[in-house]
C-alpha cells in the first residue's frame, strides 16, 4: 500500500491492523559520470515499491529524497540538508506519524553519507522521551538497502572489480532496471576510481573529479539490477514484519 | 529535463544555456474521503512532468513532498513539518542550488496551507544577503498551479458549486487524470462540506469531520484533470521562461 | 484598556470579563521621501489606542514594533528580525498571554510584509498542539488595518489614483492625523513610484530609490488621516468584539 | 531626533554626523499591586525621549519593549521572551544598525532581569567577528537608567527605606512623572515586601504574592519621579556623547 | 565524592541523602604570559576536589571546561563556545541532573565571562517551567569562587596592588598551588597591565596585547594558592550544605 | 603537551610546527555495576595524556566530557547532550581551533553513541564551507581509542567471552589501570549481560537493568588495562603523526 495513493480513511484502516511504515530516504546527489542524481533516493523507493506491488502487506510512505550530501555540492545538481535541516525534518516525519499511532517507523535508506545523520535524529527523537522520563511510543529502524540479507553479497558477486563505494555499479544498476529510458553511457578514466577521505565539497571534487569512488559504474546492467531488486524486496518484506512483531519492552 | 534522471554533468550542460529550475512543492496530507494523501504534492508534479514530456526546455527538480500542514494531523497518513523545519529545508534546497549557479528558483506549488511559511523561507534566504549588504544572486518564485493563468477560471466553470477551498474537485480530477488506477469513491455528507478557520489539528478534525472544506469532491472525473493540466502546463512554461528572461535590476 | 498602563491586578480582573487581547504589530522601516520610519507600527498602534479613547472595553496590549522588513534595510533606520526570529517572538508573546488565560489573540497588523510571517508563527504555535494531539487553548487571528471594513474601500476613494502599496498616502495620513508635528515633506519623481518584486534589500533599493511602491504620498492630509482612523476603529471595535464571542469548537 | 518620527534620509543625515544611537529597552511585567506593567520599558523610554526634548542631538530608537520576565509569568499582563528569543531579537537589532553604519549602539536598559541576557546577546554578537577573525565594527554599551551618575544615589536618599529590587518607588516615581493619569492606589501588606531567590514563576508568585520584592511603592511621587528623570537625562546625555567619541582601537 | 569515579549506584544512594550536586564550571582560555589556558576550570576544580578531599559528603561533578570566551579567540589555545550553545549545554546538563531527582544544582565557577550566558541558561530552563505554568523542580545557583565568604578579601590582602581581572594572580596562584610542575614565568611590561571594554578578540588583543586586564601575575605563589584554595573549601562547604538545606516554597 | 596546563605563547608556539591537536572525547554515563560513571572520557583522556607523558610532541586538548548519553539517563549520574546541543559545541570547538590555525583536529573517542553525532557535527561543519563554495580550511578525524591499531584485537584476546558492547571489561579495565583507589565490585547476574536495541532511556533500562550489554566486566583487571593503553599510545602516535603529515589535496 502507497501511502500518498491512499486516503486517511484506508490508512487508518491499515493502523487497525499494522502500526509498521516504511520511508525510503537517500539523497539527490552526483553519481559519477553516468549514475543519475536521484540514484540514492531512486533504489529504495524502487525496491519498496517492488515490495508493495509484489502483494505484501507494508504501508509505503512518501520518500524522504533530500539528504545529507554536502560533500557533493561540488557537482551540479546536487541538493543537500545540512544535518541539522535534516534532523529536523526526520524529526517532523516521525513526529507526525507518532501522532496517528505508527509505533514501528522503518527507513529504507540508500545514501552512505545519511547513516549519521538519520542515527543522530533518531536520538534527538528519543532524547525527548528521556529527558521527560517517559517512554517514546515508538521505535525507529535504519537500514541500508544494500545491507538487507545477502544483498551486498550478491553485489560482490556481480562486481567483484569495480563496486567502490559511490556511483557503485550495483545502484546504477538498480536504477537502469527501473528507469530503462534514463540509461547513461559515458567515457571515463581511470576504470576504477580512488578513494580517500570526505570532507567539504571542494575537497572533494580534488580528490574524486567525476565524482567515482573506487568505482566502474559501467559494469552495471538492468538485469543484475533486477536481481538486486528482488533480494532486497525479499529481505525487506522478511525484515518489516519482523519489525512489526517485535515485543515491546515496555 | 528531470533532474533526478539527469547526470551531474548534464545539469551543467544545461546550466550553461538556462539558470532556471522548477521545484514542484506540496504536501502530504489528508484531502478528504477520496482524495489522496499525495494530491498537494502530486499535482504540482504531474504539471510540471507533463510540461517536460511535451517538450519544453525546463529543467524539472526534485519534488518536495511534505510542507505546512499541522492542521491535517488529526487524519492519519498526514505528513507535516513545523514552520520553523520547512524553512531551514526550503532554504537548504535554494542554498544547493545557487551552489550550482543557479539564479531563478521557481517553486510550483499544490498546497495553500505552504504559502505563508514558503514566503517566510524566501525572505530568510534573502535576509542574509540584506543583512551582508550583498546581492543575493537569485531570486525565488512562488505560484500555485491553479493560479496559473487561466486555470482557477476553468476550474471555476467545470465546478460552478461546491470547489470549496480544500479536497477540491479540481486537484482531486488531476490526480484521478494522473493515477487512474487510485480513483476512490466514498459516501459522505452534506454533499459541500462546511468550512471555518484553520487553527490546530484537533479544532480542524472538530469542524471538519471527514476533512473537506468546502468542497464536493465526487464532481471529479480524469477528463476535467486532464483539461487542467493541459492549462497549466502552457501556463507554466510560459511563465518560467519568462523568469528566466527578466533582466536582474543588479 | 491599555495594558502597559495597567496593574497586573487590573488584567487579572479584565481577564474575568473577556479572554480577548488586541496586539498592534508592525514594522519600522522606511516609508518613502516623506513617511515616518514608525509608521507601520504607528498606525495599528494608533487606530487600537483610539479604539480605547473611544470607550470600547477592550485590553490593548504593547505595539510590536520591529517586523519582517529585510528588502528595506538598504535604507537608513529599517530594523528588521529575519523570520524566524520574528516566529520565535510572536511565539513567545503568545505563550505568555495565553499562560495568563487569553484565549483570542488579535494582531492588528500594519505591514504588509509581516503577513507570511505572522501566520507562519500562527501554524508553529499550533502545531505544537497538533503534534502533542492536545488543543492548543488559544485563537490567534491576524487583520490588517487596511483590511478592516471599508478602510480599504475608503482608501481608493480618498487616493484614486497614486496609493500603491508602499509608503501609501492612506498610511501617511493616518500618521499625519496623529502626528501632526511630524508630518514632513520631500521633492520627490516621479509622482507616482514604480513597482516590482520583493527580494533582498538592495535589489529592493535599485528598484524603488526613494522606497516608494506605486504611491504617491504627497496626497496625504491629516484629515484623510481621521477618517480612516474613524472608520478603523468602528471596524477593529466589531470584529474583535464579534471574535470574543465566537463559540469554541473544542 | 526619534527614530520612528523621522524619515529615512533624516537617519541618513544624523549618521554624517554621529554613529551613535540610543535604544531604550525593558519589560513588561507585573510591577506590584500599583506598578504599571509597562514600568520597565516606559522609565527608559521617558528619559531618552525627555533627552530628546530637551535639546540633546541623539538619535533614539524604537523602544525594545518585551525582555526577559519568566518569573513574572504567574501574574497576569507580564509578557516574556525567552532568553534564547531574545538574544536573537536583539542580534536582530543590532544587525539591522550595523548595516546602516551605526557604530556604537547603547541599550538604555530599565529591567534587571534583562541584564544578562542582554549581554550574553553582545557576546553572541561580537563572537560572530572573533569567529571569523575580523573587527565587529561596532561596539554595544548596556547602560541600567538607575545606574547613570548619581541617580541611584538620588533614589536612595529619595526612599531610604523600602526602595527594594522590584516594583520600587524609584521607577513607578518616574512612571508617575510621565503618565500622571495612570497613578494607582491599592492596599498592601507589609509595606516593605521581602525578598529571595528568582527562579520559575510560580516560585516567584508563592514568596512574593503581589509581586514586590522589598520595595514599598506608596513611597512614589510624580515629583521625585520628575527628579529622577531630569538627573537620568543628564547621564545620559554626557555618557552617549562620551561613548560617540570613544576612539576605535582598531 | 567525585560523579565521575562514582558508579550509577553510587549516585543512587547519594540522592537518598542529598539531592544537591556541585558543578565546577570555567572556560579554556588565554590567561596572560604566565596564567595556564586551563586557569578557569581547573580553579573549581581544585577548590571542588579538594573539598570533597577533606571529607565532606558532596557530590563533585564532571567539570565544565569550556565556556564563554569568545573576546579571547585572538590568543592561541582559547576555545570558546557562542553564549546560544553554551546554553543549549548547561540546559542539557542540568536536565539530565533533574531526571535523576537532583534539586539543587549548584555551579561553582571559574570565569568572569560566563555568568551573564549562565544566568541566561538558568532563565531559559526556569522560563520552561514557567511558560508550561509548573514547577520547575530543581533550582540552580551560580556561585564564583572568589565570591565565597572571605575570598576576594584574601586576594585583596594578597595582592593590594595589580590583582586586576583576567590572569589575576589570585586564580594563576591557585593553580600554581595544584600543578606546581606547570608554574610559567615570563617578562612582561608594563607590570600592572592595562583595562578597557570587552568586545570582539581582534579589539581585545589590541587592548590586551599580552592578554592581561589590569593584572600583574608574578605576584603568584603557591603559599598564597593554597591560602585562597582552603578558604574557599570552608565557603564552598558551608554554602552547599546550607543549598541542600534550603526549605522549597512550593 | 597539555594545552590546558600550557600558556597561549606555548601554543602559539606549537602552532609554528604542527597544526594538528588531538582532543580526548567521551560520554559521561553509567557503566554497569562496577564501571566508573566516567569510564568513556576517562579512557580517551588516559591514553592521548599518557602519549603526552611518554614523550610523543602532541598537543592534547581539554577533555570533551559529555557526549550523546541520551539511553543510559535511566541511571543516576548520567549526563547527556541532545545531538542538536551536541553538534554545536562540537561546530565551536572545532571553530575554535580553526581560528588559531589549527588544520588537523583529531577527536580520540570513548564512547560508540557519540559516533553518529560527531560524523553528522564534522558534515555540518564542512557544510559551511561546501555552501559557500571555500575550503574549510581544517580537517577533522574520529577515531575510537579501541579501533587504534590492534587494540580490539587484544581486548578479544584478553576477555574471550564476555566482552560486550557496554561497560566491557577493556574499558573498565583501563580506568582500573590509571584509577587503581576508585575500583569497584558488585553482584551481579547473568554474568555475561544481554543485548537488544538501543531506544530510549525507559526501554534501555528495561531491557538492561544494571546497564551492561553484552559484558562481564569483573574480568577486567589493571594489568590488562596497561597493556591496552600501551598499545593504544603507539597508535595514537603514529596515527596523529600520519594525520599531521597528510598533504593537502587544496
Ligand atoms: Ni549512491
Ligand atoms: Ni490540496
Ligand atoms: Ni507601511
Ligand atoms: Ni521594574
Ligand atoms: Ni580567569
Ligand atoms: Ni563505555
Amino acid at each position: 500500500m502507497l501511502l500518498h495513493l491512499s486516503t486517511w480513511s484506508e490508512v487508518g484502516q491499515f493502523l487497525e491492523r499494522s502500526k509498521t511504515i516504511v520511508i525510503p530516504i537517500g539523497s539527490n546527489e552526483q553519481h559519477g559520470p553516468t549514475g543519475l542524481l536521484g540514484t540514492d533516493w531512486l533504489c529504495p523507493e524502487i525496491i519498496a515499491h517492488e515490495a508493495h506491488k509484489g502483494g505484501a502487506d507494508i504501508l509505503v510512505g512518501p520518500t524522504f529524497n533530500i539528504g545529507m550530501a554536502q560533500h557533493h555540492l561540488g557537482f551540479p545538481g546536487t541538493i543537500s540538508l545540512r544535518p541539522s535541516t535534516f534532523m529536523a525534518a526526520i524529526g517532523d516525519w516521525v513526529r507526525s506519524l507518532a501522532v496517528h499511532g505508527f509505533q514501528r517507523i522503518y527507513f529504507l535508506n540508500g545514501h552512505g553519507g545519511n547513516i549519521a545523520t538519520i542515527e543522530a535524529a533518531f536520538s534527538e527523537l528519543y532524547a525527548e522521551a528521556s529527558f521527560a522520563r517517559r517512554p517514546a511510543g515508538f521505535a525507529c529502524k535504519l537500514r541500508n538497502w544494500w545491507d538487507l540479507p545477502g544483498v551486498n553479497a550478491l553485489a560482490q558477486r556481480q562486481f567483484p572489480v569495480g563496486h567502490g563505494s559511490h556511483a557503485t555499479p550495483s545502484e546504477i544498476a538498480v536504477t537502469q532496471w527501473a528507469y530503462p529510458d534514463a540509461i547513461k553511457s559515458a567515457n571515463y578514466a581511470p576504470q576504477v576510481a580512488g578513494s580517500g577521505p570526505i570532507r567539504e565539497a571542494l575537497d572533494f571534487r580534488a580528490r574524486h573529479p567525476d565524482g567515482r569512488m573506487g568505482s566502474d559504474p559501467a559494469l552495471a546492467t538492468p538485469e543484475k539490477g533486477g536481481e538486486l531488486v528482488r533480494l532486497a524486496v525479499t529481505g525487506l518484506v522478511a525484515e518489516v514484519a519482523a519489525f512489526g512483531d517485535e515485543a515491546p519492552v515496555l
